[in-house]
């Protein structure tokens, strides 16, 4: 008897996951290895993702060593923004692949070098759903929602905040100009990530800048990550 | 010998894909019985498609009959927000599944029963990658980007865009204090859909919207919908 379609797709979306979960390990073990903190970014598109990192890398230059790895369908647009940093990038381009997963993760890693820098941004495509299955190997997620999405967005997409470690509002500029209602927001993420940290944020201002630094630098921490002790690194940075 | 995981994948998504069109065909042949026009609203998250719809619908309440299908992974906030308009609505919860797909709107269909009113609008999930490859039966397709988002949205989610009959550039009250730059969006949308239709609106001031008004009866007229002529109905609205 013929299988009925829908319980093979699912099948078969187990296999794929289980297949992803056991590269994205492995890339855990070679972030591991080198000291690495790999910081996994997801929102829906044009949530302020690369303006973030183009304001972070030149903030962190010279504190510590970072990198990117940024997933589009298409154009390397985000790529070049990021590179202006100084900032090694990679561009992954998924073609009609809806999130990136463990594979091109490790691809990327492998074009980045060895070892690899203190910390390695991965900017997930733009898209509220699909990434949030794909683990990429990475020690923290962030999901960030500008203020312009409109609060509800945690309510509307419970499986990608569930995940995240921190969530960043961004956009926090504009917050005024669209009536932006940060006790319906932060209800909203507290029911679909109570342990989540919030931050608000403008990349444009700075307002909030030096408390996501800050973050970073203390998840660093909290993995005790000491890195290659052959780059004569003392350590946290 | 064992098949390719990747190869398996790639035949299940299209016998789906090939399911979802025979039932996309068949919504179309109810709609097109009823003289219904069917237009699927696409975006990214927080684009403003529920602000866009409310007003929209008060606008057009007494000209014409609409209902809203809209479809979210979780809550009902949208079917509210629209249901207070007087407006028939029904919300589809997609749970972890990233776009609509036919099936789920042949479904919905049935509960805003027959005659279908003259104009039905597909909210689907925000979501700027996967909708685009799941025909709904719907005669026309809205691609929505609000200022906000950044103007290389339509080159950075190219398929999306291709499909689209008509984009909305949407929030455009907010463009001066995002410095958007309308000509990088033209030239954007041009490469990636040249066919479509543009407008500049604003659900919040009304800036633009009688001409998206005018856009949607000018689409009736061209798929020639009389309707049932047993409403009573003079032909177009």
């Amino acid at each position: 008897m013929a299988e009925a379609p829908s319980t093979r797709v699912i099948l078969v979306q187990e296999a794929v996951l289980d297949k992803n979960q056991a590269i994205g390990r492995s890339n855990r073990a070679m972030l591991d290895a080198d000291g690495s903190l790999a910081v996994n970014l997801l929102s829906s598109p044009g949530s302020g993702k690369t303006t973030l990192l183009e304001r972070t890398l030149r903030a962190l230059s010279g504190q510590l060593t970072a990198a990117v790895i940024v997933g589009d369908l298409a154009t390397d647009n985000d790529a070049r923004r990021i590179g202006s940093t100084g900032c090694p990038v990679v561009q992954i381009n998924t073609a009609d692949i809806c999130h990136l997963d463990a594979a091109m993760v490790s691809r990327a890693l492998g074009e980045l070098g060895r070892p690899l820098p203190r910390l390695v941004f991965i900017e997930n495509v733009g898209n509220l759903v699909c990434p949030a299955s794909f683990y990429l190997g990475e020690h923290r997620r962030v999901a960030l929602m500008s203020v312009t999405e409109g609060e509800d967005k945690p309510l509307k997409y419970p499986t990608l905040f569930r995940t995240a470690d921190l969530v960043l509002i961004t956009k926090y500029d504009l917050a005024e100009a669209v009536e932006f209602d940060d006790v319906a927001a932060l209800r909203a993420i507290t029911a679909s990530a109570p342990d989540a940290a919030v931050l608000r944020v403008s990349a444009k201002t700075g307002l909030g800048m030096e408390e996501w630094y800050a973050w970073l630098r203390a998840q660093r921490n909290k993995e005790d990550l000491h890195g290659d002790t052959s780059r004569g690194s003392s350590g946290i940075p």
